[in-house]
């Protein structure tokens, strides 16, 4: 155990987060996956997660309820329809509807929490500010402030310790996430990323994660393993 | 509806945070209270916020459900024995073994989730950094920090508005908190603050928490109106 560096690493069974709990493995940390089941349509992202988490090299796995529907307010929790496109040309830049008020902040702040009790000081969370210029919680001053809080929030920030929030996708586009997981053997068939995917986690390929990740493939030259719709 | 302001306020059902509800109604905010049922031994405290949440002029009282037990390291949550003493005199400046980590991020988190929803841009939290200069998450620093973090987290700040989180207790004494919550009407009877009370929500007499309420009140002069054991 001596030496030894824990990472507190979000896993939501997607694309993003999965290349992120790769890039924490491969720089040495021993990863922590934390899972949230937040109201989501169904489980298959779940089960997706705890996939992921057995075959890489994780040492514990989580998965925390919570009720974010009470709030209500998003598309994600089942309030509002998601919006189904022909082509990624079509995102706006507008707050998409499917932005959880705070999402980001609660799933953080329980990552915090398990990392204080572990003893970690490192957390990792595949955030995207090119792909998700419109979640006011995936920008780069959101994590830094975060991280700020973070220090004053803790035993660890008071024993001289350092926090980091680590985001280490915040600047690639989908197409370079892609290729990074690929060299540090992410197997992307594993992963969900669909906004509404069916129950045995097939994508719809037209909500705008399909359609960011679909596009992220093809600028590799590569088909994305993951199932798709018809 | 015109020109009110609403306001979220973190109601525990001790005497703080009734405290904070009172001046945020006396402020003329619209009050939307949430409790947390993370855990506590029993449900005496959240049976107290909701009749405290009935008598005062609350518009909507949600009770949140998280399972901090997950985390383990906390007195509060069960894992370890809470300290019984005789006397104030004997609470050093140590973290309590009672502080939860992360909880009043969490708690805020979820907050700061309902305020959007809502539209509000007001959080009210009873800390106080005087009697609880042990937890890391009472200090001033860390709120300003959390309000920082809250501003740029939000379709809120994104938006231009701004997000305030109120401590109005934060630099007060508990003889002061109470005199204060007096003078607006607060029945103290219906508060419980103690870490160990039984399932009737009769306080232990002997916890950090039952030591300086009674404190308070002795230097004012009252009597505690709230039920002890023997």
């Amino acid at each position: 155990m001596n030496g030894e560096r824990k990472a507190v690493v979000l896993l939501s069974g997607g694309l993003d987060s999965t290349t992120t709990l790769a890039i924490a493995l491969s720089e040495g940390f021993a990863a922590y996956a934390i899972t949230f089941r937040y109201g989501q349509r169904h489980d298959a992202e779940i089960d997706a997660a705890r996939d992921i988490a057995q075959r890489m090299d994780v040492r514990q796995h989580i998965v925390v309820d919570m009720d974010l529907r009470q709030f209500g307010g998003s598309a994600l929790t089942g309030d509002i329809e998601v919006l189904k496109r022909t082509d990624v040309s079509e995102i706006g830049d507008e707050i998409p509807i499917t932005y959880v008020p705070a999402r980001n902040t609660i799933f953080l702040s329980y990552a915090l929490a398990w990392a204080e009790v572990l003893g970690a000081f490192d957390l990792f969370l595949g955030v995207n500010a090119l792909d998700y210029s419109g979640y006011p919680d995936c920008r780069p001053e959101y994590i830094a402030a975060f991280q700020s809080m973070a220090n004053l929030a803790t035993k660890a920030g008071v024993e001289g310790h350092t926090l980091a929030v680590h985001t280490p996708l915040i600047d690639l586009t989908k197409a370079k996430i892609i290729r990074l997981g690929i060299e540090l053997g992410v197997d992307y068939g594993r992963t969900i990323s669909c906004y509404d995917s069916d129950s045995q986690g097939v994508a719809c390929g037209h909500c705008d994660a399909c359609l960011l990740r679909l596009k992220g493939f093809a600028e590799n030259g590569l088909q994305d393993p993951a199932s798709y719709l018809g």
